[in-house]
């Protein structure tokens, strides 16, 4: 098949692998912003994002050259920060071939006037045409770049086709025809990340444990919100407690920005500061805003959502320390809830 | 409500601490392996297996006095080792208050004629009319024992009464009418922790990434057999998405000697090196004769559970270092497996 990426950062990249061996063409794209991420490749250097080298036999195109990336292309992928998301849209769905699936491995909500909305959902409403799948499941760019197995799950309404094209031995792809559910599950796992990483910062007396089960309780009341916001988005709620749940989960708990991020913060240290000391060095917490958008766009049932709500107030912006440490008490409480 | 907890082990223990908390009355009885604990617990000493202190007016029993530690008792919890609960059955239960719940913290299989049974299916040939429960849910002793928050189940088909009672601000037990369910979980989770572990001890090369999407792979994996095994028993096959499944796999696959056998397992060490090694730390690792009997309970139905499969082939006993390669090999495999 012939395969364009959109977005040559460390996910674009590492989605070469798989595809290129699976011998499909591979074209990709980077935006304005990948100039010196396609120098280093084109020079063979490993990708700066994943150490890794791109897959043998990609096409490189530059950002000027987005037509000619997508002439022709059968599957694209689109794998931009949400961040640029728009833009690059507003350039190439016009130059979409029609037949083309778009999958969408960018995830997360974009605000508009009525709110935040699911980036599929965002997607569809510029191109209601537009063949949509989204790409989630427990995928480290790293590790996918290098070829260790893993399972990936594409969600559409008629996903076989493209899972099955995208699999290889070692990079399992199931198909899921719940394509809302997937979306939902990749756009609020780094949130939920973020508390894992809180239990696992939580200061212990000398010589102690880490806070082993509340994490445990913590990822337990994150799986059943996931099923909560998967219905709410007329999902599957089974979908979460696959790979795109569970597993997602699984994998953005155990490294990565957000644990991290949630790990300063679990420590004592105020999230603003932990946010800003991190993006000093150049490393985004994608979690962060989607706290405060996700928070948004589930506020007219936020009894339902107590981990997310407590999340998403402790990550609201300037707080005093008392309402930091009232919002630390209330992730413990979500955890604690039952049903 | 009198509580008589049987096992003075260090789960056993534990329960003093969120019971006392609630104000019951509590029995904690030792068997005949645990008079040096009792004898440490007399004397006010933290106890071996928590590292914590007991919690305050417990009533101690030795081994001899069964008879005084269950008469009158409401609620009976089971938490002896599942190598001695035959031991303690066949005492316990002819004084067993005809009302009283019995409650099994203790987990796994016991073998039989007619092979591998589930322990509650086994108490139950023994003794049809008692009021059974399975306690489970993301809980490591010392933390309960500590009073560190986490969440439990009760699987019964009553369990409100005794969920309702056992919890207390910080252990919330959430009531659950799947005992086969939760069972299963309990019984299961040593065996999927292993599998976790391994994939934290593959080897990785100089400055390498643990495997994480292979982790996240098998964890997602375990969690589906969780659910076919339920099924199997004649639970919901939902019970494993919450606490009892996806909850206490997550906690047992973080630390413990189930974790710790698995990564050195997948550093390459030979299984049986690597539990007689424990096994002279005086660490007995359960997962491993639980894998064994677990492979036996479903041995009919293999293909449904090619993790549970594979992880039994590489625990039984002594076997070649190539057919161990094999094992691994199929332990990967079945990570990759889709639904």
């Amino acid at each position: 098949m012939r395969f364009t990426v959109l977005g040559a950062g460390a996910m674009g990249s590492a989605f070469a692998t798989p595809l290129r061996a699976g011998g499909h063409d591979v074209r990709l794209w980077g935006t304005w912003l990948d100039g010196e991420i396609l120098e280093t490749l084109r020079a063979g250097g490993p990708h700066p994002g994943t150490g890794v080298r791109l897959a043998e036999g990609c096409a490189l195109y530059d950002a000027e050259d987005l037509a000619a990336a997508l002439d022709g292309a059968e599957a694209v992928l689109v794998a931009i920060s949400s961040a640029g998301l728009t833009d690059v849209l507003d350039r190439a769905l016009p130059l979409l071939p029609p037949a083309a699936v778009l999958a969408l491995a960018t995830k997360g909500f974009v605000p508009t006037d009525d709110g935040p909305v699911l980036i599929p959902d965002a997607v569809r409403a510029r191109a209601p045409e537009a063949r949509l799948a989204v790409v989630g499941g427990p995928c480290k760019a790293n590790e996918v770049a290098a070829g260790r197995p893993t399972v990936a799950v594409v969600g559409a309404r008629e996903a076989e086709g493209l899972a099955e094209a995208m699999s290889t031995p070692v990079y399992r792809v199931e198909a899921c025809a719940d394509e809302p559910g997937v979306e939902v599950c990749a756009a609020l796992k780094n949130v939920y990340a973020i508390a894992l990483g809180i239990a696992d910062g939580l200061p212990t007396e000398a010589g102690g444990q880490p806070w082993h089960d509340l994490r445990a309780a913590l990822f337990t009341r994150a799986v059943r919100e996931l099923s909560e916001a998967t219905a709410r988005a007329g999902g599957d709620p089974a979908t979460p407690y696959g790979p795109a749940g569970v597993g997602d989960l699984e994998v953005t708990g155990l490294s990565g920005r957000n644990k991290v991020f949630g790990v300063r913060v679990g420590g004592g240290e105020r999230p603003s500061v932990a946010l800003d000391a991190m993006a000093a060095q150049g490393r985004l917490v994608e979690g962060v805003p989607a706290a405060r958008l996700a928070r948004g766009w589930v506020a007219d049932d936020l009894d339902r959502f107590p981990l997310l709500a407590a999340l998403g107030e402790l990550l609201d912006g300037d707080r005093s320390p008392g309402a930091d440490a009232d919002a630390r008490d209330r992730i413990v409480q979500a955890a604690l809830r039952g049903r």
